[in-house]
């Protein structure tokens, strides 16, 4: 009998759900469409009868069950106002969901599931010290100080999405002036590139491949934006001294565009201490279902 | 016999030096001036010999030598490259002090030494996560994390007083635009006193004086101050999200005009998640000598 955690990424499209052995092979997976349940309630009640048949047609022990979701609490266990679930208000999933298999759940935000996930079946398995950044819709950070994800007081570290680029900068949805994930996200190089001149509505993939193609306009946005992400990489650096900072989500698919020029921009900006001691890199979960393998770290940690 | 620890504090311009016993006290303190030491093997000598001397007529077992001094680093014990001292280059002050007393020594950096004091013997006892922010010639920070201070990989974490106000703004002696360190400081604070138009030369001391008797242009000093502190903060929270922010420090005695617009500020710039959750207030080593305590208390942590 193999023992086995499920990982489970929940977000506003889809859920994906992963086996996965203590060695972070994904032995299957599978997809829901998340507007399929418009209750939590729903959504655990197939999850408890999936669970039943996976056991009962595989020779599996399933040890526990790992969720990363959006605004997702690790302390509470519940996600919190997620803006854009279906699930509305407070949903204690952890709870929910052990009440409804019998077994043993963890719950942590999307961001934070991918450095659990790198801790585990990553390159950060020999480290202490690292950071994980996801570029995507928004800009999320999962941070590992002494061999642990940080959590803080309240379950809400890590917001590095949220620190700020420019005092008198762009508008950001949590009301602040000049959030990094004005800039450094989906929406942020798409407005870069528009700032910048470009007279199309092309998202970061579409100027990616143009830049490829040496498109001026498409490679001045890639620079502009790794130029403002190792910058503010810098202040990260002071702060948490790690020894890297991996880069996932869609956007980070770009790398070679961004990698580079974040990582020359970051020295630049360093303590001369700290200048050519951390290495930015694309995150080994990249190519991976990185979110589900991280979700089921939360389970395999504890066997570390 | 007594078991006591011994602090020293080491500055450009003095070594105050304490015996500190398990609960904190200062049974016995003295200073000597950092010129009188042309190298730091005539400062260990001294020690040395002090220490034999205070053994020979007191009751008490040294446990250990706490350091706190500037670019100081906890894993490898070395002063290093202090551009105000005049003993220069990479002084291994930890192996040094400890042959020369055979009493066990340790080093760390003096805005990391309060932390340690505000773990053991402050407010911070009863705290899981917090930030210590050290007011003075420069800006410091010592931030724990799940009850220890965070040194990271190379133990130099805790550089807030290099992270980034404004890309465009102050030209910081590190080489950086628009460090922290250059608005909330003794020279960023006179700067911002001169920028508003103060035509005198005054030391915040003199522009806090000032302010306390009603003068416009030093309240307005001190608002701006207090300003870019608080919105700096927000971003700490948002990495950290610590239970409190200690200000420490000779700047900080100015905490009655600092941190209710600081306070005020970080809140309003803060995730609506974090608002409310997170105290800014003096710590509680403020008037004490609390950078000798913090010295001290790296020997005395270990006892916790």
């Amino acid at each position: 009998m193999e023992r086995v955690a499920i990982g489970i990424d929940i977000g506003g499209t889809n859920i994906e759900i992963g086996i996965v052995n203590k060695q972070g092979t994904i032995l299957l997976s599978f997809r829901w469409k998340t507007s399929d349940f418009l209750q939590a309630e729903e959504f655990v009640a197939r999850l408890a009868q999936t669970t039943e048949n996976l056991l009962s047609n595989n020779d599996w022990r399933i040890i526990g069950i790992g969720i990363g979701a959006p605004t997702a609490n690790y302390y509470t266990g519940a996600i919190e106002y997620a803006p854009n679930m279906p699930w509305k208000g407070i949903i204690p999933l952890q709870r929910m969901t052990y009440q409804a298999t019998g077994i043993p759940t963890k719950l942590t935000n999307d961001a934070n599931a991918v450095a659990h996930g790198e801790l585990v079946f990553g390159a950060g398995r020999e480290m202490k010290h690292f950071s994980v950044i996801t570029l995507g819709t928004g800009l999320g950070s999962g941070i590992v100080v002494d061999g642990h994800v940080l959590y803080g007081q309240h379950g809400l570290a890590g917001e590095f999405g949220h620190t700020q680029v420019d005092p008198n900068g762009r508008q950001c949805s949590c009301g602040r002036l000049g959030c990094l994930e004005t800039y450094v996200s989906i929406r942020g190089i798409e407005l870069t590139y528009q700032k910048l001149g470009g007279k199309e509505n092309l998202n970061p993939r579409d100027i990616y491949l143009r830049a490829q193609q040496g498109d001026e306009l498409s490679i001045e946005t890639y620079k502009k934006t790794a130029q403002i992400l190792g910058n503010k990489l810098a202040d990260l650096v002071h702060l948490f001294d790690p020894e890297a900072i991996f880069l996932y989500g869609g956007v980070a698919n770009a790398h070679p565009l961004i990698i580079p020029v974040a990582q020359a921009e970051m020295d630049r900006q360093l303590l001369k201490a700290f200048r050519g001691k951390v290495q930015i890199r694309p995150s080994d979960l990249l190519d991976k279902k990185g979110a589900v393998l991280g979700a089921a770290a939360l389970i395999w940690q504890d066997e570390k």
